[in-house]
């Protein structure tokens, strides 16, 4: 019996990194499909995000089952409710690559990143991007030193996000309405996406620390301060 | 030990409810605060997401400790894992509510529904607040009609949302830039706290029905289209 549910943990923690990897994926191809108006990849980011809700769900059936069978305690309880939460926020960073992906295709032939906000945005996605591969090797290792590195992306990320409104307002700068709405909405995105990258950050700091300040800081990460 | 399984999984319910007026309190507050540059309803809105925060952590400590000594299987699990991913998508609406009542701070003292925008920004919250107080009386009453209400005052809400990018789109629209900024952030804000309330709407069905098909939509609600 213990063996079995070793075993069934084991394949949620495998299932999470396949998820978080298709996620990753999803964003580099979105970055790419902003920066080069690359239809084709904006699609299969768009195509893609099925197959991540797929994951989700077998996930969650898998965590679900595993309560009521084994009736897990302690650490094990702590490892399934986490991996039902992990599930939740690594399909939300699915859906907001496929956001980013959507706004590409919508401009295409021209790209979403253009005009006086193109460095910014692409340097947003770009970290992004970052946080998505880095949320893949802290899955795959529990390295803390990543989840360290995922919150300091993440202000990064928060900063470049700050430089997109001061563009945007910034009278001087020379963008149609289509492109303002654009930038607001994929910086929007892009920093949710980095929010929910140390939302798992810090949960896996939990898992493996049991340091409830970290929990009660993952639950918190919801939160962002105004848009502008 | 039975009695006492009840009497838990019943507090659960009083605090999912309790979290969910707070969040409806919010929302409204929020509304009022963008029609009329209220600024101490701002700041009441802002400081009682605290107060949502803390619920989360109690229903969400509650919940796991009930699954850690209970160990409760079928129906019962269910309701427990459903409270749990509740409390979460509770808490993401009073986030919202506070980015509202943010934005409409950061105006302050004049309103940040203004211009040709100003109607159907007022609208979006309006059904946003609708959308807040059906969601309160479902959790309360479980009455399945209000679950299939949330849904078509979301869909309200959606097309109030799609109405607010043609403002914005349209040269001829006097807004400045950053009337533009809060437009598309208002309208991302109350749109996606329309999805949570659908969210709940099918969490609750399934809850009710045990009928899966809701179950999986209940899980892509988190899907939203691409912005404009």
């Amino acid at each position: 019996m213990r063996e079995i549910f070793k075993q069934e943990i084991e394949q949620l923690g495998l299932d999470l990194v396949s998820m978080a990897e298709q996620m990753s994926t999803g964003i580099e191809k979105a970055t790419t499909a902003l920066e080069t108006a690359d239809l084709t990849l904006a699609e299969q980011v768009i195509d893609a995000d099925e197959r991540i809700d797929e994951i989700q769900h077998s996930i969650d059936e898998q965590a679900v089952s595993l309560l009521a069978r084994q009736q897990p305690v302690a650490t094990d309880l702590r490892v399934v409710v986490t991996a039902l939460r992990l599930s939740s926020t690594l399909e939300r960073m699915g859906d907001l690559a496929r956001h980013v992906a959507d706004v590409a295709r919508g401009r295409y032939p021209e790209s979403a990143a253009q005009g006086p906000a193109r460095d910014v945005l692409l340097q947003m996605a770009t970290q992004a991007a970052k946080v998505g591969t880095q949320t893949v090797h802290l899955l795959q290792t529990h390295d803390l030193g990543l989840a360290a590195s995922i919150e300091s992306e993440d202000e990064v990320l928060d900063r470049l996000h700050r430089t997109s409104f001061e563009v945007v307002l910034d009278d001087s700068s020379e963008l149609t309405r289509q492109q303002l709405v654009d930038v607001v909405l994929l910086g929007r995105y892009l920093e949710r996406f980095g929010d929910h990258g140390v939302s798992v950050a810090r949960r896996i700091s939990f898992l493996v620390t049991g340091d409830l300040t970290n929990a009660v800081a993952a639950a918190e990460t919801a939160r962002t301060s105004e848009g502008a």
